[in-house]
């Protein structure tokens, strides 16, 4: 029997690997019979992708945090709209590059707004609906760094001590909420951490096994 | 001595005139020895129109209800923190073609949002920065809907039904707060109404007299 479709989010600061573990996941998902909806946030809608441009935009564009915050939710509150909510409307599962927590950690816990100000506004932009489990790929920021030997784009090029922030506003919530959120070591190989994904969610949703 | 400086909003549903009554309420202020900044919600920068045009695509981006208003929530903000307070806190009068309210008639009242939560939210976006006065320019529909005889742009094309609601939403409010909102009767000649805003306006400020 095909398990009932659960909102899954991968998280962690920029490095972590996030991106480069959500093809793997989607293939163990699908060996199980799952069907899956991968999205971006922001993004994966017309108006997230517009949105997303503008947030990107560093040498055209000054955003006040307030406003930067906002437009992430104007992009979360289309992407549950158009993508989210109809995928597990038809029973399908959902995986989301980011979500409603990058938001609380970087924007307050790293960038100044108060974090429950954050939730109250997200509450507003997803209608209330949270992931079933946010896989949050932990890693120290040194290694993050190192990973991101590349140009940067603006959402990533910030300092260390940004980074600091970022990982302890991360590992915070994660202890504030520990039924939804799964804490995964992301210092290994790729295929190392993609096991501990799949552990994490066959121990959280044993449907899947 | 020059009267120490106000935040003024122009609104109205489309076709009540606002626009056209920005220019001789700045003149008759600037007669008065005031310093005056125009600015419109959304718009006046840069992330402002980028959010704009976002918000006037009505061919390529589709926007769910919450979208649309966290859009206008995130340009208000960067205005907020761009040219409103740098303007009053340089002393001068600030006069906004459209703040906060019209988000609450039209996302709300008329667009099926609950009015309240775009009152919280406002306040975040604003940071609680409120008008001194908004001058509400009434007109009944069928006289907004003839003064609207051109191209409309989204913003603009609703129905005669939308077009009641938003008129009901906007006296709701004024009848709510009428200590910030004037109503001032828009049906007549702009020159009438021009006087009607600035005897509105010399009644709650009698420093411009």
């Amino acid at each position: 029997m095909t398990p009932a479709g659960k909102f899954l989010v991968l998280d962690g600061i920029d490095g972590a690997g996030k991106s480069s573990q959500v093809k793997p996941l989607v293939g163990w998902l699908e060996s199980h019979g799952c069907t899956v909806t991968t999205c971006r946030d922001p993004g994966s809608t017309p108006a997230g992708d517009a949105i997303r441009a503008i947030l990107l935009d560093r040498h055209e564009i000054h955003l006040a945090p307030a406003s930067e915050m906002l437009l992430y939710m104007a992009a979360r509150a289309q992407l549950v709209a158009d993508v989210i909510r109809p995928a597990l409307a038809r029973g399908e599962w959902v995986v989301s590059d980011r979500y409603l927590l990058a938001n609380i950690v970087y924007q307050g816990h790293a960038g100044g707004l108060d974090p429950d100000v954050i939730r109250r506004v997200g509450a507003v932009a997803t209608g209330g609906l949270a992931p079933d489990c946010v896989l949050l790929l932990d890693i120290d920021c040194a290694t993050a760094a190192r990973r991101l030997d590349r140009p940067l784009d603006k959402l990533e090029s910030r300092g260390d001590e940004f980074r600091g922030r970022l990982r302890a506003g991360y590992l915070a919530e994660a202890a504030r909420d520990p039924e939804h959120i799964a804490v995964i070591d992301a210092a290994a190989e790729p295929d190392i951490v993609a096991g501990r994904l799949r552990d994490a969610l066959a121990a959280r949703f044993p449907e899947i096994r």
